[in-house]
């Protein structure tokens, strides 16, 4: 049997993640999503639990996608799980190499490990968590980019931090 | 069960291809390694049997790897065989660009259809087909690109070539 | 008034060509289409009249588009009309090299020309036209990409070259 | 009537920018600089009124070209003030990943925007803003990359900030 | 005679910097290897002197390699010991575009200046001072990407980290 | 003593190569520039002779450049002349990845062997030897980028070309 994870920020998944998941979790008997909660990347919208709730509900029909998060390195949740086939989708030249970096670095720490790379389709190729959330900061319609239970999750959230404020 | 083909010219296989295709033969419950046949392309120094007689060599003790050819599109020999998984290798950038196109073109034909990528293992990411004729050609030692049965192969091929001119 | 000149081989013409001239024309006064005819380009599917009669069959409805046909240095054409804005679409990281370098030469050559650049609607950015000419040789469907009368003319014109052969 | 904005930090501006917003002017009809104020951009040297003022000073003599500035998304910008064609400086290929991808987002809020983009004259394709000012900080000569007036602001800035710490 | 200088953050040096440092030297008759002091890089593992001892004692066997630090512009450096050549290594498009600005932006301050470049040995190509780091901070085993004295010392340094948060 | 080849089809050498030529005749003891006879590269202007003729009255002048040329892979050159560096101008991306994968294939061919790259300078970035040759064909002036002997050579060999056709 074939599982495969496909790891992320996912803060907030978009439509672009999605697409990404869909295609893998056909190509393989099962996906796990992994929420990497890396403590240097500050400004998250999200922290790691509500992450995985609004992944939980993005992909609550789907059989064979679950999800699950980790801290630390990618290769160690690997290694404990057992698993050797890592999904990510590529946008352009710039991810292109980012993510050959990654992959041979992991490769090196683990080599029965291979990583796969899905093109992400034309039409979200200039999406990021990023953009998307700059854009609902200025209260700019972002319902092209991500799932109407996202969206809402946003909207609170940004309420609240100006609030806060 | 998980299907994939991967799909080259092959003329004639590298180290870098068998890298590929072996490790995409962990990831897929079955493997299709297919000769395209592009008449466009002149100057091969193999034709499609020779170079499919050379795969068979290649992965002769390898069980869930098979190999084919094909003449025309790409999608009409997945459309035929109900396969929706295509596996390419990325070596660089630019292959990145052309291997974007046509995994894009391809799934506007064929919508079910995904392209899984590979990167090349660092090691092999400057070998092409081309480059390893070329080096052939001008009498140089090949044998960290290629398998011995395909060095051989090689050899006798340009014999040949040399006696006609 | 600004006059701008939109240059290419449109062999034949595309929807990714189309999107690029409409934008462009609602940004200028006037756009002058211009099939380049670059004799070492061979393999051409229609000759540069053909070509014409397809843009202007495209282009018929739009009050400010002209075409237009030029042989030899596009700053010989400028020169000439009195022009100073060339209009190029960009697809891709490899398009951007070879349009930068064109763009710096012609500048030498003529001082006075600025050439602008639109990015290519994503949905429109792997066509190619000699993609679109290789899809339609295998007979796959090419609706997508081309509108109705080009589609036409290249099922004439392929039927015509497969008689010949 | 054609116009165009050309938005940017502008911290200080150089020749680069002068050359981009001058060729800009000549193909439109009125041309705007806007000084974006992005506030998440730390370690700014001038604010908002000087960065306009150090404009005001360069344009003075061209009459087609007026200063602005704005805070938020550059979308809300151009509703406002109902213009559709924005003009953008490409230097190197990763400009050319994040402007297609900015480009297109913007395109998505507001369909009728065209991002027209002018490649840097090879002589200014390595100035940035933030190098001009991290050579001018170690004392060394910046008269081949910004204007007299821009370089004199530079150094009455850098001194106040050594008088503060 | 012919010197050199191979400038970098060298925190701390790699397999990767070894390889440029040692290929350079036999190009060059003499070859500095400049530990720059970039106050503006926080989050550094070692302090210059540190980086200093380390480099130290990695070329200790090396004649024609000796060890120096500045603060500030590096052609500051090179004019005040009148060097003309600097090396730098290649490692992949992004770097590429980055040097190209940095070796033209020194050309402009200082003429007789020449930076040369060294593609890094593919199997090197991935590694980075930062991502051996975060690597060894996972507690991940990094021999074959340093030195068995570099790695001790950042054993070392992440043990006298922890204790201290 | 530190010699450097500079191998290249230079159909015809340009101020680019000259630039890259005279650099490189710094940094070295010396400089030979090797005029690679590819019998592949059809469409040429001129014959092996007759560029290393066009070389010769380039760098009479320089005392540690000399002129030679090749027929067959350069490390076949190397080995035999005993010479371990070998000089690379670069132009743009598209140049970076080509000549990545060149420098590797050698250094496997003769471990020995080093390839340093030097960044054109940005004023001749869009110069080819190709782009120079069209221009000439109609009837451009091209004095900005080739000697005056070099301009006088292609006229005559133009004419030539135009009376056998």
């Amino acid at each position: 049997m074939s599982i495969a994870i496909y790891p992320g920020t996912f803060d907030p998944i978009t439509f672009g993640h999605i697409d990404v998941a869909s295609r893998a979790s056909k190509a393989f008997d099962e996906l796990i999503v992994v929420v990497m909660n890396n403590s240097l990347k500050m400004n998250s919208l999200f922290d790691t639990e509500e992450r995985m709730e609004l992944l939980e509900k993005t992909f609550k029909n789907s059989d064979n996608i679950s999800i699950d998060s980790h801290s630390g390195l990618l290769v160690d949740y690997l290694k404990k799980k057992d698993i050797h086939v890592v999904v990510r989708g590529l946008r352009a030249v710039s991810d292109f190499e980012y993510e050959m970096q990654m992959a041979a670095a992991n490769k090196a720490l683990y080599p029965t490990l291979d990583t796969f790379f899905l093109m992400t389709d034309t039409q979200y190729s200039f999406i990021s968590s990023t953009l998307v959330k700059e854009i609902a900061f200025h209260g700019e319609n972002i319902d092209r980019w991500v799932p109407e239970h996202v969206r809402k999750s946003m909207a609170e959230k940004i309420e609240q931090i100006r609030k806060n404020v």
